[in-house]
């Protein structure tokens, strides 16, 4: 099965060519490639599926970015994921540069592909949630809720954010506020329409970045300035750039790289 | 630069086929390699040199294992890495299955490839090093000192194995005993000829496998029975086979498996 390994701020996926994997792709198989150490090792797959054209459809959509995690359950949208996914397209001459519409679990985003350098996606409209508390060890924060399709509690200005102990996760106070969790991310104001951030995944613990945390993070600091402008989100995995728009949605740029590509062996025998 | 990806019971590397990469393999390159998000991601590299062949040279040992730690340092030897590198040489058509003779920075080593199947590597002679004492956590246990090349403390019997707190690298008392660390195996006895155990590796953490701490545990248990026998070691990632021979080496016997092969694209541009 041939496969290209990318990554977009250390948030890393193995893409699955056209035609490649079954198309009912398998949670076992999804893990097997996902397993760092006796697979090829990433936080998810992304397999390409040509979306089949009928009378009335969208002829300017022509891929699906089929998203698993790395435990083999289905996602609906990644932030960094379509990135990659559209930087695959354009370099497997798929797709031409330019503005694609790629087709999510989530709904059609509108990824611009630069011949190249960073990669911009519109994640939609920010909607606000319920604030709440986040507590972290002997800490307690007030937190802004924020939805970009997933729900985010953002903790803006935490002093001395390299201490913190991300290792459990931070627990959201009162839990009902949030019965499904939240990401929550920890912010520091670095200067003008700069910050940055560490991210707890529900789910998965802290990573090196995540798409609609850097989004959240940057939509709470301009929201509490009353501004609309494009904010440099430092993640522990690079840097993304975020620009909260008139019309409400939130466009999220960053880079997007492809590392290797070959042939998985399925059946690799010992 | 084409690559090949394996493992050895979940311990596993990127191996560089012969005139891949730089003779001179530098420690960032390596770094990047390994880099489990934004590389291929390994616990190592291996790379294939092939020895030249002078007048009074040995003409059985046609390869060479350029092994180096995820960190770009060099490393002697592995006895999971060598499997993976003679399956390599096998599948690649690079050597017969059968006996292989490869050249390593501990010298040359007869390893076992049959066409399929679990790879046997001739690991030398155990040695017998001072006793110390191991202490994790409110636990202070004797350990039996092993040398397989590195030195190993063992402690055998170890109540509870899955409740051991490896996060922090065990403290050996008296320090001066072992001035440069050693790896610690916690070993639990099974039944008749069948161990399991954990390992923490000195300078990395706990790992899901150490060929030669697998040797150490099996040879540290054999002793206190005073018998030469074969042991099945059970590892976090899987199953290996110690046997003690009456010339007293040690003969490590486990799988490799060839999981992919690819091109790393280097200049990976964003």
């Amino acid at each position: 099965m041939r496969f290209v390994k990318g990554h977009g701020t250390e948030n890393d996926f193995v893409v699955l060519p056209p035609g490649e994997a079954p198309a009912q792709l398998d949670a076992s198989l999804v893990r097997a490639l996902c397993d760092r150490r006796a697979g090829i090792g990433a936080d998810g797959v992304l397999r390409v599926v040509e979306v089949g054209q009928t009378e009335g459809s969208d002829p300017t959509v022509r891929w699906f970015m089929d998203y698993r995690n790395a435990d083999g359950s289905i996602a609906e949208m990644c932030g960094n994921g379509i990135r990659v996914f559209a930087r695959y397209l354009v370099s497997a001459r798929l797709a031409p540069p330019g503005r694609l519409r790629i087709a999510t679990r989530a709904g059609v985003k509108d990824v611009d592909v630069p011949v190249r350098g960073d990669i911009s996606v519109n994640m939609g409209v920010a909607e606000r949630l319920d604030d709440a508390k986040v507590v972290v060890g002997d800490h307690r924060w007030e937190a802004a809720g924020w939805s970009m399709g997933n729900p985010h509690l953002v903790v803006v200005d935490v002093p001395d954010l390299d201490a913190l102990d991300l290792a459990r996760p931070p627990v959201i106070d009162p839990p009902q506020a949030y019965p499904d969790g939240a990401n929550v991310e920890f912010v520091e104001r670095l200067g003008d329409r700069h910050i940055r951030m560490r991210v707890h995944e529900r789910g998965v613990g802290e990573t090196r970045s995540c798409g609609t945390g850097a989004c959240a993070a940057a939509v709470a600091v301009m929201d509490i300035r009353q501004e609309r402008a494009s904010y440099d989100v430092d993640v522990p995995g690079g840097r993304l750039v975020v620009a909260w728009r008139e019309d409400g949605s939130v466009l999220l740029t960053g880079p997007a790289v492809l590392v290797a590509e070959g042939e998985y062996r399925r059946d690799a025998t010992p």
